[in-house]
């Protein structure tokens, strides 16, 4: 589809906001992303645009807390559902090949269709990288307790015997049911307030693209990890916000 | 489309949230969206939330001064783009309706499929709630200045030549430049600090279906109109959320 709407002008001042939300948009047409993860992005949109579309020190923080827990693990896997992919796809293979780990593509609204646009994308992107990531996700063997359908279905060599996950773009279920068979869960998420960001063993308040970024330079680095206060850095992520709002029109 | 992801559970606790965004959905099954109509829903719901969901005190008195200036006018309009129609398209046609004036669909990313899905979608609400209503935008004849390409399209018996103007989810640079044509521009928005609520006579910051909801009601009220000061409206909405965030994790 040639569109008006996906022609992104580079003098405008939100261009990198712009082109990321082309790739949600092209992912869309390619048939990886059902139509909630296009509202999702929106949302996810509105929120970085209150934290001023940066890291935040809070966020850095977290996310080099998040990469100590990474590196520590014995059996870590990256979760990746269609918008980390649309958005990140390319870096969380880097970051699985850094750490020599698989990749598990667990999507909310599972069809074979969007599973196979979805397999078939970071198979294309292993091979333009010269990487051999392990992709799994396409024959679940497994179920993740307490979610019912096709949303906790998954492998047993991958989320199912975990013990670090990490999960873009969550869903608060799964999140909390990850957390219930005893994972460390570290989330990406934008907004603040959501049960994923508030469940979750680590919380990065940040755009995702730019996390990844963030953690292909810190994972040689091997951080250590830190006696974590998950809510302290929600709460800095929400005062970032705040400290926006306030006085804008006196 | 039958899909899981389009089938709401009542007992959801953001169940009312969950119905809205289904309209979007379907409507955009019905092609009468473009792809970055779900992602600027998702911005809107994205603000909700941190508004609680709920018209705020505010807002009331924003949507009352709009109705003040609508009654007031001698060529009121409506300016209905495609998610606002998917929103609420019967209210807006009711409220037409009880103004005695037409409503103009004015599209962003305006392709003849999407004017023929959005004019057919208005005759059907208007033949279905017995109504007369005149629908514009189907055949433009006069621009607004300043806007190139499709997107400045008009009728000049419409939006050209209206004194007061009520612009539903409105992109930043056709409000500025409707206001720049010296019309009274009436903003529903639900960021306080998008351009368009900026620049906008009224900007009222909540979402549509409570909007028109309310001003169905507030119509016969013929209220009257006020000196207005947009900036402080704008500022309570905002600290009605800096309010929601404050000491969340404490």
């Amino acid at each position: 589809m040639i569109d008006e709407e996906n022609v992104v002008d580079p003098s405008h001042p939100r261009y990198k906001s712009l082109m990321i939300r082309k790739k949600v948009a092209d992912a869309g047409v390619k048939g990886m992303l059902a139509d909630s993860a296009m509202i999702a992005h929106g949302r996810g949109e509105a929120y970085d645009y209150l934290l001023g579309e940066q890291t935040t020190p809070s966020a850095m923080e977290a996310t080099r807390e998040a990469v100590a827990r990474l590196v520590r693990a014995e059996r870590p896997i990256l979760s990746l559902n269609g918008n980390a992919i649309a958005l990140a796809g390319a870096d969380f293979l880097t970051i699985a090949s850094q750490l020599g780990c698989p990749v598990e593509i667990n999507i909310f609204y599972r069809t074979p269709e969007r599973m196979g646009a979805l397999l078939g994308h970071l198979k294309l992107l292993n091979s333009k990288l010269g990487l051999d990531v392990e992709i799994l996700g396409g024959i679940p063997d497994a179920r993740i307790p307490g979610l019912e359908g096709p949303r906790g279905a998954c492998q047993s060599n991958g989320i199912f015997e975990a013990d670090v996950i990490l999960v873009p773009l969550e869903d608060g279920d799964r999140c909390e049911a990850l957390i219930a068979m005893g994972k460390e869960v570290l989330v990406i998420d934008l907004n603040p307030l959501s049960r994923s960001s508030r469940t979750g063993t680590v919380g990065i308040v940040d755009e995702v693209t730019r996390v990844t970024k963030n953690m292909i330079q810190m994972i040689p680095e091997k951080p250590s990890v830190t006696e974590w206060n998950n809510n302290n850095a929600l709460q800095s992520a929400l005062n970032h916000i705040v400290e926006s709002l306030s006085n804008k029109f006196e």
